[in-house]
């Protein structure tokens, strides 16, 4: 990779490199809703940019860049969306760039309001991390048969709900539902006592593809536009009385949280590694060739009401079993397609040790072992006015690209 | 109710009587898909009766009638959108209608081209039918205690595909996927061998809530428009094999497919009736006031390539157990949020007798009860290049408002 220096002061542990330039939905003032990319502490306006011309020879509709989503800038494609990307690095970097002139097109990230950056067709949560569905075997099966028959087989995972999806920043009401109480005969309708975070990665699909016709992992990486930060917001109570036989459905779908810049999957090139060793043998149409893998460090933190933050886990993206192209493929493989804007999570990305556990219900290991926070209160789920943060970036030879942060304050049930 | 007759000529046994004023989107040579209304063998074309000034006096934007899809109409809300069936009741009953000189907006229904009627956002299935849920129970855990704990509960549902959704009329692929044959150690990728369809109703949301707030029962009519015929397709033999713990995927979201008239819920207010009585007593939040099942006759067919069809079912919607407004109510009792053009489907409306059964599955109890079809052949599930058909309708005192049919063809595995 050429090495590049951005005009823009950027930090060197700023996740927002020259290297990165994501994309993203901000508004400023009462301005409306249009596509920006991150560098340094700035947002850089591409609606301005490709009304100031930066973008005529590359030959395609500059309203992209003045829609309230990315969903259209994404259907331009990835030749298109790649030299875009490619254009701003140049603009961005070059010192004698026309950009430099024109401050008034950066706007300070404190000051720009972030919004959901696609609209969500559907929402896919996979389980891929085997540590993950490992402990939860433990906990709530056969400690010695942890696994289910089906895992080493099938990246398993099951529809979510697309509307409730909210951005970075957003308060989330805990929720209420139908519980059974330990030993009790009948359920409760109350609030949550078991309120959960899981770390998780989604990526953004970015190519519609053909009911009827499966993408081959071999093909997956030209349907997939970039990554964000995940929150599956998760109540475990209400999800325990209600999953069987069908699946989690209310104990998920009062919210789910992403970061608000979308990383392309060309930026995240450089971060790519070999994943597990996959036993037994997959089925040929999960089989891949290559790293498929992206060593990403990732961490939660959670913060008490007027407190300061306490990192309680850091894991990573290298160690999910099943990666994107596997979980497409599969997800594909009975012809179901894909839409550009849909977001499909990797599900809990737990690491082996304690420490690197991606869940509330891992790291406190269903309420039997209390995490204890920097202030000394102790956690086993999440606390009513707790605000939890999600991190995550990729670090190579003084190259940084990250996501910057999806962070969500628990406001108590209405 | 007033005795309407409306003087283009429909029969007696039309689904699309003057008292039922459905909304749809059909094209007609190459014209683009637009809103339109059926009655008898005919299509009124929607967007033209608006240009023709009918709906001036009712204070709304005419160019809904001319979108792709119902939502912005459904989104002008109950008043409006009652307004408007209203004035198509009158313009088809009047006997000195303006639109009697008008020949040439009406479309015979066999000339027109039906497209989905709403973009939909989110799908969500429901299980809702105790004899559906009770015959599952008994075929594949304990005959004794064919009910999970939470099924008398919990209205439970879970999320499904949007993007796989489509209208009556289109082919089905027999879709590929992971199964486990009986007796074997290791999945193999197949096309499937038990392809069934599953009857159901589904009803589309008309208005949005805001996330973090419940719809109650006594509200959840308000958030309903309309109801269409929902045939849930399912491949069992990947559905078993996948669907521990998360519930069904793949087994599901190759396709499921509507009927192309939404018939409204002030269509169906006649056929009101009350559901089957719950024991035990309901959760408060479940609580609800009046009749709000629906005595609507279903049957489903299956007819073999070239040969005639055969009824195989016949049941009816007002077995369900729970009903939409109880479904409504526990969806978004955690604060998850509903938008207009969402589905939610039924589940399997089974009845008590075998002969009203709404799967395959059941009707042949797993493939050891073959179903003889007219023609002499047998079947356990579906075969290529079957077609088959789900039709309903409500009748009382000579009138009759129905939904016409979602037929879709399997065509072989690719």
């Amino acid at each position: 990779m050429a090495k590049l220096t951005s005009w823009v002061d950027v930090s060197g542990d700023s996740d927002f490199s020259i290297y990165n330039i994501p994309f993203g939905i901000f508004s400023n003032n009462s301005t409306t809703p249009r596509v920006g990319t991150a560098i340094g502490d700035q947002i850089l306006d591409l609606a301005a940019v490709a009304k100031l011309g930066h973008f005529d020879d590359l030959n395609m509709d500059k309203n992209v860049f003045s829609r309230p989503v990315l969903n259209d800038f994404i259907a331009l494609g990835k030749p298109a969306t790649k030299r875009v990307r490619k254009r701003i690095q140049k603009l961005l970097s070059d010192k004698k760039s026309p950009l430099i002139e024109k401050p008034r097109i950066f706007i300070p990230r404190q000051k720009g309001k972030m919004h959901m950056p696609v609209s969500v067709g559907d929402y896919t949560d996979f389980y891929s991390s085997i540590e993950h569905a490992t402990n939860v075997g433990k906990m709530f099966r056969d400690p010695e048969n942890a696994l289910l028959p089906n895992w080493r087989h099938i990246p398993v995972g099951y529809h979510g709900r697309a509307s409730s999806i909210v951005i970075d920043g957003t308060p989330i009401y805990r929720p209420k539902g139908q519980v059974l109480p330990k030993g009790a005969d009948d359920p409760q309708f109350k609030a949550t006592e078991r309120l959960d975070f899981e770390l998780e990665m989604g990526f953004i699909i970015g190519k519609n593809s053909q009911l009827g016709t499966p993408v081959t992992t071999d093909r997956a990486e030209d349907y997939i536009f970039g990554l964000v930060l995940f929150n599956d917001w998760s109540a475990r109570d209400i999800q325990k009385w209600e999953y069987i036989p069908l699946g989690p459905f209310l104990g998920k779908n009062f919210a789910s949280a992403v970061s608000p810049w979308v990383v392309t999957l060309e930026a995240l090139e450089e971060f790519k590694v070999y994943g597990p060793k996959q036993t037994p043998k997959v089925l040929p149409y999960l089989r891949f060739k290559g790293p498929k893998n992206y060593n990403l460090h990732l961490e939660v933190a959670i913060k008490p009401q007027g407190g300061k933050e306490t990192i309680i886990s850091r894991s990573n993206f290298k160690y999910m079993y099943w990666n994107m192209c596997q979980q497409l493929a599969h997800h594909t493989c009975n012809g179901c397609d894909v839409k550009v804007g849909d977001i499909m999570a990797s599900g809990t990305i737990s690491g082996n040790e304690a420490t690197s556990f991606g869940s509330m219900l891992e790291l406190a290991w269903a309420g039997t072992r209390p995490l204890t926070l920097d202030d000394g209160s102790t956690r086993i789920f999440v606390n009513d006015n707790d605000t939890v943060t999600l991190r995550g970036y990729g670090e190579k030879n003084g190259t940084r690209v990250g996501f910057g942060k999806v962070s969500n304050k628990i406001k108590p049930a209405r």
